[in-house]
């Protein structure tokens, strides 16, 4: 089911920087992390991917090739190296999810949307000064996130977290009943890193609170509390692997 | 369910001319619509869309606004204009299928996916010279179509088929075993039309024909018995409504 | 996509008995239909079904044969007869929702989810003393409703109101412009019907005023005030056609 | 996601015996293991279940409760003691597969769909002479397995094969380049095993060669050769944990 590394993403993205509470943001970072201050320590991206193996062997058959994904990535520091840290993340696609436990980022299952970039029409996403671009998360039918940015100007760079590699920690329950080895921090190799166009402007990002507390607890006390700036863009990147940090 | 028209759609499009038999076509076209004669007399579209209705609604719940289509497209005329006939579609969206019933457009439930379009990266899609874009169409998990372009070079329109109106001819079967009103010949009231940058290349497109035959025998003998150009464009228009033309 | 009926239905059932706003639900009543007097006026119906055409050709594959259901239904009285009105209805199948269309039901999508009957075991659902049962509704990834019954009795009849004949009116939008006939009052012609075993218990049953009322106002007026028994039950017939009322 | 064991689960079961070439076979057991002797040395299983953790907590939410399943067993012997391996499963739910990977079961994700049992009417399955019962696998929009036993008498217990203790091995992919340790054999610790009413009858079961080939060779190798008996049963079971075998 899931090919060996490299892997290679084009992806058009939806980011939103936002604050979360420090005390419950430490809660969800291992030893060895620090959270990074800052008034926007957070960010919410919406993600819609196409995926291929190096050989490109998927790229004839789209159903294969394609996934959503909403993440919450938090701003931290590991040996006084910014990095980012990724406590949640749900993807549409089971190939997508397993590829995620792989490497150490706990991957759920949810539904995700954003609007498209399609270059005519009045339907469709442009990065252009006024354009409204949406998100949303569901999971198991109920609706956990909703957002929505209007765009106003270019940038010359892509948010600064959307920058900084991610730092994982592999850690897959155990069935015997024997300790699980201790999950070991490590981050990606990723190549071929490729950011297009990037335009930024307000943005609104509200959590359904009754649903996100009726199926995780833990993940209502890490909804943002500030939104920041939104930002349209695509990105790409080759996923070649992992090396341990510690 | 369905917001009444006007509606705005922006699409991605996948197309594919191609021949299919004479005698087999004309058993699809009704009274008052011939055959046009051409080497490519058809073709076959896999299209990937963001629509709204005309006060944008549904734009900020992108759930709500997204449907993949293919559609058999069949060269036709209407007392002597060339006309575009749809005598199968298919749509992963229940809002888009029971839209479909009401203009006259008989579409059926389908799982479709393309490549979709990204600047950045290897595993996109682009419109550029030795871009591969490929498309499928699964009906109850059965592989009904398969298809790749090759893009080589830029063109200045379309292809033909894909500028002329649509003729439909709205039928809702009757229930209370009352002879249902003749399906008089419709055309679409479509304004805002828009082509993105055409390219086109060469294709291949195959459909399992076990897998229709299992299903559809009609469509087994509409099956196209040559391929000829592929072609990709962004489309858009908003529709309005209907005209009868007979 | 839609074979001829007579079509045949087996299902199970969960079925709550609930009050709407006399009100509100009178606006849901066309001319000819009048609301029940009585103190649990509607039910709300969650069901899985299997279906087939006479012929039982699509039983052999049965990804064709199978969806889910929720209903809303109102107890009204066409020229002095006890009926059953359906305002609102959502299937996870689009032939079911282009069946529903033709024979005067307006059925939506969404996703809905029962506890399964299961003879064995701690997972599944029984008709039995202290077995509960669940349902639910989720409409563009927003939870609608929610449901428990728990079961304490057998009862020697289904309750009252799902032994009343629908009443329907096919509306189609019209596409052209012209006036569409008047949606004249239709009953279904069923054969074949049949009860299995019968249990009822408390029940309770939630919507999400937030989620509905976001999607459609309308919905928000009519939904439940109060909640009265819970019932589970198998259900089945033959669907054969539709006959007018006036 | 996953909920720590122990996990319970109620199914509706469509076991089909077949023979698998014993030269393919044993590419897929690991050391340890060797394949029966046995003129059925396989079987295929449509399965359909709910479950819940231990304390029911999701059991009010159905959605989060269903999935369904295919799996192909092997007859193997692990010193001298009679088991089943599983070399290939699909599941439809992410939860389902993420739980697959913790117990050493490398589940993929499909799309299958069976008869489900309905005490009443002429659409649903019975467990009763002359019964059809039928299955099916999807992967990507490819039908790969089909599958109908007709019922014709009651069976004293259930196939040998469903009776032997499931031998597994966890693997989970290296993300760093460091060789994973060995996988050892597993087999899972379960209680609460029940077995409904047990019918049998004839079977067919097809794979589509051209689609399983296209996807993925080792299986095509491994598809049945012969196919034996059909049973339908209802099974449970409580999922513990998991012991090393060697």
């Amino acid at each position: 089911m899931v090919t060996p590394p490299p892997w290679h993403f084009s992806g058009n993205m939806l980011w939103i920087d936002c604050r979360v509470t420090p005390e419950a943001a430490r809660k969800f970072l291992p030893e060895g992390l620090s959270l990074t201050q800052g008034e926007m320590n957070a960010a919410a991206v919406f993600s819609e991917w196409e995926w291929c193996s190096a050989d490109f062997r998927e790229s004839a058959d789209p159903v294969r090739c394609q996934f959503s994904e909403f993440q919450i990535l938090l701003a931290c520091a590991h040996r006084g190296k910014q990095m980012a840290r990724c406590p949640y993340a749900w993807v549409d696609s089971a190939t997508s999810l397993t590829r995620g436990w792989i490497q150490g980022m706990p991957k759920q299952f949810g539904s995700v949307h954003l609007t498209r970039m399609l270059p005519v029409g009045l339907a469709g996403g442009r990065r252009g000064e006024g354009a409204r671009l949406s998100g949303s998360l569901g999971v198991h039918d109920r609706r956990f996130a909703s957002a929505t940015v209007t765009l106003s100007r270019p940038e010359e760079t892509p948010p600064a977290l959307a920058r900084l590699p991610l730092v994982h920690s592999r850690f897959i329950p155990s069935w015997t009943g024997e300790r699980s080895p201790r999950a070991r921090l490590m981050t990606s190799r990723v190549s071929g890193t490729e950011f297009g166009e990037v335009w930024s402007g307000s943005a609104t990002l509200s959590f359904d609170e009754s649903s996100v507390g009726s199926q995780d607890p833990d993940l209502l006390s890490l909804l943002p509390t500030e939104t920041g700036n939104g930002y349209s863009f695509a990105y790409a990147e080759t996923l070649e692997g992992g090396d341990y940090l510690d």
